[in-house]
């Protein structure tokens, strides 16, 4: 009955949201601080659970990257080589577990929502599972035998080539390092950049819809072929309803049949779905760290 | 002093490769038997462990695919939708488990030359590697946290799609189910289809290498954002010593420094290799299969 207390970090570009929590994926409280100087952002994020009186089990931070997650690194725990220039190097590990010595997990924002999705969302049971943020920005997170993915750095899933036809869509692509990658064809940036307008502004019967839904196509059959999901979950800010049919009959259409598994036939409809936990995957994400880091 | 003996099948669409070795890699006796009608080819396959006289600990098999690789699933150890007609839906497993009653091993190909490949080849030490082989198909295995990469089914790495410019190449693709897939570009039938001759009896000169590096770089790029490998081991026959400097140089140039590891930069040469254990990878992989079946 007396759950343990778990604070939790979404740690964002824009904001930190952080939470205190149970191990049974119950929010408590919750509240966002504006990112700004990391001396003060850290500041507001302390405060927020010294205020909860010390009671924390542990804590868990789901954050942007890049990331170093290398247990044995001595930069374990870093933000490292971000773009946002007063994030570079900075410990944010080190700076929680100074204020609060208890278990801390640590990991991306996407992975730790593929993990919460696991527990207590749409991939409910499953080990092997992935979780795609379509936002201002495209990430991946996933999970491999219930363990998160990491490699010798983690996955930049967004950032894969897809092909585009510079005929049907002659917009170059947005991303600063690649061009034309998925990121810089299908994020939100990317929209903006090719509609003149953000997407949250387009109507859902807009063209700008269909084509996202043609690059999601063939970034899910990637994703197919490479990982072998379970489960691919949808998210972010771009995804709307209508979407996913047209993902999931894109996807299959490219397939064509090779991959032998009813998920991937009558039952795609269960296979390419949007976020049980809707906008909260991210926070319940760096809750289920913190949960873990626990052993609970 | 006294290793205990395991046998080893590498299982092909055109041979079965056979052998008997050692929990520490070393191979003693080897044979190889032409692929016909499962019948036949296992009765010859089961003479020669025979012939052993059934003193083998453990098997491995390491197979051509699709494969059923859930241990719960009732058609466990089965090749499954394979074109190759007469092996559709053969339980290789259960023709092994039948003559030999002892633990059997039992994965992809290039899953298993995956795990050879960090026993004892180019990927010593890691847990968290991608081996490819480019030959009459493309395929890939991974091994991640030390774990072979299943999912719901197993990965088929060969079939993602990569940017194809049709004015550069006109070539349509050869895959049967995805056209200008990787394979359907990049496998050696693709080569043959695009050139009119087999890739082996072209000159290492030849324009084919260069365009080859191409697509196999920029197929590095999504290998490298999807699993974050620690090591790219390519293998096959299609593969030249010259091609791995272009393709080490062409997925550098694509990454365009994004993912921030020195394996990714001055220690590339290191990073994406060919394999340690040359053609021998595919045999030894069934070997390493057997010897982690057997828990050693």
């Amino acid at each position: 009955m007396n759950e343990p207390l778990l604070g939790a970090i979404e740690a964002g570009g824009t904001k930190f949201v952080c939470a205190v929590g149970t191990p049974s994926g119950t929010l408590l409280e919750q509240t966002r601080i504006p990112t700004r100087h990391p001396a003060e952002t850290m500041r507001d994020v302390v405060s927020f659970f010294r205020e909860r009186g010390g009671e924390l089990r542990g804590l868990g931070i789901g954050s942007f990257g890049p990331l170093d997650l290398k247990p044995d690194s001595p930069t374990y725990g870093y933000i490292t080589s971000t773009p946002k220039l007063p994030w570079r190097d900075f410990d944010v590990v080190g700076a929680i577990k100074e204020a609060f010595p208890v278990p801390i997990g640590f990991d991306t924002d996407v992975n730790a929502a593929a993990l919460a999705e696991s527990r207590w969302g749409a991939a409910q049971g499953h080990q092997n599972i992935l979780y795609v943020t379509v936002g201002t920005g495209i990430g991946g997170g996933a999970l491999i035998d219930g363990s998160l993915l990491h490699g010798l750095v983690h996955p930049e899933m967004g950032h894969i080539y897809v092909p585009h036809d510079r005929q049907a869509d002659p917009f170059p692509g947005s991303c600063p390092y690649h061009g034309d990658c998925l990121e810089g064809l299908a994020s939100g940036g990317a929209i903006a950049a090719r509609w003149g307008v953000p997407p949250e502004t387009l109507p859902s019967d807009h063209p700008a819809f269909r084509l996202e839904a043609q690059y999601l196509g063939v970034a899910c059959m990637t994703w197919i072929c490479m990982l072998s999901p379970e489960k691919i979950i949808l998210g972010g800010g771009v995804m709307r309803p209508e979407m996913y049919p047209w993902i999931r009959s894109h996807a299959q259409t490219l397939l064509n049949g090779y991959v032998d598994a009813p998920q991937l036939q009558a039952q795609i409809g269960e296979y390419i779905v949007p976020p049980g936990l809707g906008d909260r995957a991210g926070i319940l994400g760096a809750l289920a760290l913190a949960a873990r880091a626990c052993g609970l």
